[in-house]
This record gives structure tokens, C-alpha cells and sequence, in this order.
């Protein structure tokens, strides 16, 4: 059983976070990457996908050209937990200077 | 300059197209497929996004887990294009059996 992130673990997990935000009326956090192209975008969720699958923790995501909508939540835990924390680091960092917008 | 589909080519085109249904308020069409798990779902949105580049076509597509939902429009054309449809029969194709809800 995953746990679901609370009280001060919760709190310094997001503050750890750039660019996410929380999503309104889930225990779930979003953040849209906006890329060069669709190459590029297309190259983070390959990236993305693989170690998604390797954690065996996987992501909402939208993808329209150049822009990538995450939302991030932990089924099992019914709400964030430190597996979606691990996940939107990863993200963000090979995402490089990517994410800006919502 | 890519034309819009229209008239009686138009329902020729849409009447080719299983399980794909009219997008409301928007001049395109959606499906969702389901696969056996995400490696499926993935491996069907990598060879989709290499036969899109190719074809400088992209869809707007969401994908959860063993779920993808695909919306196919063309805006050079603001509206569904010989384009849209091509794209479509590709998913089909390369999908087999998966793709049955909406």
C-alpha cells in the first residue's frame, strides 16, 4: 500500500516543486511543458514513458504539438504520494527550461 | 493551403471511419482506444507520433494508463481535412482490435 503524502512530509514535498500546481477538486498536481515542437515533445514523453514504466507509476497527460499537460496522482494512495513527487522531478528535469505556462 | 472536408467527399470520408465520432462544438472527430496495458497504449502513440512528424500532422491526444483518446482536426483548414481521415485509418490500423469505447 502506497501512502498518500500529509501533513509537513506533504507541505516540503510540493515546496520542492516548480511549476506544479495543485488541481482543483482532486489530490492531484498539473503542470503544462510547452516544447520547440512536437519532436521535442514527443522526445519528453518517450523519455517520460519509459521510466513511468520502470516505476510502474504512470501519468494523466494531454499532448497537443509542442504542449504537454501533466496531472499526477497516486491511484492506490487515492491522492498525492511520494511516487508522483519522484516522477515530476524527473520530469522537470529532462525537460530542461521547458514548462513554463498552465 | 489544405481544404476542408465538405459535402459529399466529406461523407464518403466519415462513413469510412469506424468508431470515430463527431467532436461537439468543433469541426472534428474522436476515439478512444483501449489497450491491454500502458506498454500497448505507449507503443501505439510512438508509432503514431513518428507517422504524424513524417506526415507534419499531429492529433491531440490524451493518454491515462491503457487508455488513449484521440481528437483529429486540422487547423490550416478549420475543420476536418483529407488529412484528419488518413491519420485515422492509420491508428486503426496499427491499433487492431483495441479501440471500442468512447
Amino acid at each position: 500500500m502506497i501512502e498518500r503524502l500529509s501533513g509537513a512530509a506533504r507541505e516540503k514535498a510540493l515546496s520542492e516543486l516548480k511549476g506544479w500546481t495543485k488541481v482543483r477538486g482532486r489530490d492531484a498536481i498539473e503542470k503544462t511543458y510547452l516544447f520547440k515542437d512536437f519532436n521535442e515533445a514527443f522526445g519528453f514523453m518517450s523519455r517520460v514513458a519509459l521510466a513511468a514504466e520502470k516505476a510502474d507509476h504512470h501519468p494523466e497527460w494531454f499532448n497537443v504539438y509542442n504542449r504537454v499537460h501533466v496531472v499526477l496522482t497516486t491511484h492506490d494512495a487515492k491522492g498525492l504520494s511520494e511516487r508522483d513527487v519522484k516522477l515530476a522531478k524527473f520530469m522537470d528535469k529532462i525537460a530542461g527550461k521547458a514548462g513554463k505556462a498552465r
